[in-house]
Parts: structure tokens; C-alpha cells; sequence
């Protein structure tokens, strides 16, 4: 991350990786984004969970889980001074192999950064549609992996007049937002996109559903096109960092905080501080 | 790569990256593998004129093309007592930005490695069909990117039974090996797919094509079923190490060397070595 404030790579305080190691070589790896809150890392467990997946799913044989976890709460610890940090997790299938094939004795690579706080508007957001499409992955969707260049290229599809880009599969279905996923609520439901093909299963979203579920929402996991967004009732992204962001404007749409938003907040408000 | 025999990062030797580049945070970046034989980068200027394709396209503004070129002519004389030798290339957009936004002034990473010949047997080569589809992504398309999972993944559904797979896109039109290019003979003429939605647009499947031209032979660049390769009269798999590898078996199909792959590799030969 740029402007880190502090690195570890397999436990020792350095700045830098080898330059063989596959996360550089193929993104052969996985990655999580914190926020920590006066020196503690929110959802750890759901996030070491997620890696957990990544790792079986990619067969990336990372077993230092002990290590990674203190390393992560101690970094978080030291960060006690701030009101909220940023650290990210990522592992990586190390230095091993020749080519694409990897060797069964190749030792994972993890590095853990703290970095401050994004300095973005947290007023409601303004939003937009990405051209760049998301392509379908059945073998890597829902992952956290370390391919992102979909990502780095809708995002340079604009400066800093939008605070989020949408982006949609080849069939035009809206799945996410660069760095968020995405809820509507229309005639009281909840919707959020269907990631089984694409898309990165979010830590927040998992949180707003489980808690819509447990207020009694109504919920559905469906494809949504652009039009049905432009029609919602209410609709924001989230993600760890920002949690619920309701959202102002998509494109030219207008869009005011709705009840099942504000609720929402208020919840996911008092699970995290 | 694992075990170089040396490196240098923007021109120092060095072993190490900085963990915050984007190469290992978004795979965001390009990279090229070369051919050194008995001190000579074969085909540099085709390989430099690649990346500075890739960089366009993806708008990192690298600019240090005379250093890099020196750097690698200089790595390949360092190994003018080997026969072969490999050199890989990498640039990525280095450390700039927040997230996936690209910041303007971030400066790009160069790495160049070099490291031995890979131990693969030189015969004529048995190959598979992969299940592990590529997807399309029109943005990225052709590019030698960093975001390579896919081919990670095809590659890990064998061991050592193959030297190579072939791997389809979600159509099920073959587009390309995990590491080579794809040609087909049928009744006298030379195939290789279509690669303008995905795939690797690879220097040696361009000398191939070049030189076939050059020879009077007739081309088609088309989309090619599993049906239609196993039918072919002759096949082979190009890249830059390899140059033309014939293929002696698709799956349980057996294919002789025929006239045109001799042809070609005949001339190839001259040109390389």
C-alpha cells in the first residue's frame, strides 16, 4: 500500500518482497482489507475465514494462521493511538515452482501493512456505471485474489468527480462497485447481486445480510440491470472500510436515505465501534 | 522466478520489491520472457516493442525503454558462457495510487531476471485439453498482464504426464496453451485462433505467422473447436523458449510431424540461432 506506515513480511518488520514471489509473478495470491478501530481490527475472524477459503480453494498450503492472526491484532494494538487505521492482509503462493506449475514444497508468503485512513467524503455517495466489464470466473469468483486489473482499469475511467464506479458482467447484470458491493431496496426488499460468476463476496455484505435476515427483511439475491437500480427506492455499497455508504446520486438519478438504509446503518453502526 | 541467477530492480541488483507495488497488490503490470542464446536476447526489439504495446494500452508511463534494453542486453552478455539462458521481464505501475486508483505521478517498477533453461524434454510433445476456462476480457485481451490465475490453475490439473494444456474459452473455442500459442495444418493450411477477445498475442506465434506468409503459405486465423484440432492433419505449440514444439499427442490422439510444421521449423531454426 502506498505510504505504509509499518510492514511486515513473514513476520519481520522490512518493506519489501522477493521479486520471484508468484503474488508479483501471476497474483498468485489473496488479499483483505481491515479497518481498525483504536487498535482493533474489526471482523478478524470473518476475515481470516475468507483467506481460510481462498487459500483451500486456490490449494495455497498457507498454515501459519497462529503467527498471521498475532501478527495482525499487534499491529492493530500499535495503531491504538488513532481513532481508525487501515491494515492489509495478503498471502501469496510464494516463490515456488517453474512456470504456472507449483511445487508441493513451496513456503507461502504473507505480509500484513498498516496504512491510515482513507481520506474520502463519507456524506452519501455519488456514484456511476463502469464501462470495463467484470469478466466470469466460475473457478475464481467470490475470491479476494490478487488479478485486480479489471478493477485498476474501471477506476481510471474517472478522476475524483464520483466517489464509486459500478461494474457489470459481459450480460450487462450490475455485480459490484470497484471497491464495494451494492444493495437496492425496492418495494421494501433487499437486493443484492448474485456473485456466483464474478465478484468478490464481501466481508460488510455478508454482515448486512445477516442482519437484515435477523430483522426480519425481506431478501433477495438476484441479477439486477442497470434499470432496475435506476428504479430502486434505496440503495447503497459497502465494504469493511466504510461500512454502509447510502448513495445520493447514480449518474444523473437522484436518491434520498431511505428507512431500510438508515436502519441498517444504525445496527451495523453499533456492531462495530 | 524461482532460483534466478541474478536480478535487478530499476537497474540495482537487488532480490527484492517493494510490498506496496501495485504489481503484487493488483497484478498491474506486464511482463516478457526471453530467449538468451550463448549471450543474445533473441528477438528483443519484438519483445520491447510488446511491452511498450501493453504499456500503452494500459497507461503506465514507463519511459525508461534505453536503460531496460541495456539491462537486458547486458544480463544476456553476463551469460554468454551458456548455451540457452532465460530472461524475464517485468514493469509494473510501481507504487503510486490509493486503492485501484492510479495516481499521475507514481513511477513504474522495472525488473529484470535471469535465470537457466527450464529441464523440459525437447520432443515432440504430448498435450491436453484443460477444463479451466479463459474468460474474455476485450480490455485486456492479447496482453502478456500480470493477472495470470487462470493459467495457474489450468496448469495445477496435472502433474507431469503433459507438457502442455490447452485451454478454451466459456464457448469452448481453444484459444491458446497455459505458456504457448496454438497452430493447426488441415488440407494444406496453417490455423491459430482468433485471439482479439482473449489470450496472449505471443512473439513467436507473429514470427510464425510472418514467416509463413513469407513462404506462400495459406492462413486462417479463426475460431478452432476441440473437434477441429482433433483433426488436424498437423499441430504445434509456439513460444519464445520452445520457438515450434510439434505435437505428437492430443489427449489419445496421435499426430505425425508433417510437412509444413517441418517447414517452418526449418526456417525458424535459421532465424534464431
Amino acid at each position: 500500500m502506498a505510504g505504509a506506515l509499518k510492514i511486515l513480511v513473514n513476520g519481520a518488520e522490512k518493506s519489501e518482497v522477493p521479486a520471484g514471489d508468484r503474488g508479483l509473478n501471476y497474483g498468485d495470491g489473496l488479499f483483505e482489507t481491515l479497518a481498525v478501530f483504536f487498535g482493533t481490527a474489526k471482523m478478524l475472524v470473518e476475515h481470516l475465514q475468507r483467506l481460510r477459503c481462498g487459500c483451500e480453494q486456490l490449494k495455497i498450503s498457507f498454515n501459519r494462521w497462529n503467527e498471521l492472526q498475532n501478527e495482525i491484532e499487534q499491529m492493530a494494538t500499535s495503531a491504538d493511538t488513532l481513532e481508525r487505521a487501515v491494515i492489509k492482509v495478503i498471502i501469496t503462493r510464494g516463490n515456488g515452482g517453474r512456470g504456472y506449475q507449483v511445487t508441493k514444497n513451496g513456503e507461502p508468503l504473507r505480509v500484513v501493512m498498516l496504512s491510515s485512513w482513507p481520506e474520502r467524503p463519507e456524506t452519501a455517495a455519488k456514484i456511476r456505471f463502469c464501462s470495463t466489464p467484470l469478466a466470469c470466473h466460475p473457478a475464481l469468483a467470490g475470491l479476494k485474489h490478487l488479478n485486480r486489473l479489471e478493477q485498476v482499469l474501471a477506476r481510471a475511467e474517472w478522476d475524483d468527480q464520483f466517489d464509486e464506479g459500478l461494474m457489470s458482467n459481459m450480460q450487462g447484470d450490475v455485480i459490484e462497485g470497484t471497491m464495494s458491493n451494492l444493495f437496492i431496496v425496492k418495494n421494501g426488499v433487499l437486493m443484492t447481486p448474485d456473485l456466483s460468476r464474478c465478484g468478490i463476496v464481501g466481508i460488510m455484505r455478508q454482515q448486512v445480510l445477516n442482519l437484515a435476515e435477523s430483522m426480519g427483511m425481506k431478501i433477495k439475491i438476484r441479477s439486477l440491470s442497470k434499470g432496475a437500480i435506476l428504479e430502486a427506492d434505496e440503495l447503497f455499497i459497502t465494504n469493511s472500510l466504510m461500512g454502509i455508504r447510502p448513495v445520493a446520486w447514480l449518474e444523473s438519478s437522484a436518491f434520498s436515505l431511505g428507512s431500510r438504509t438508515r436502519q441498517l446503518m444504525a445496527q451495523i453502526q453499533d456492531k462495530r465501534l
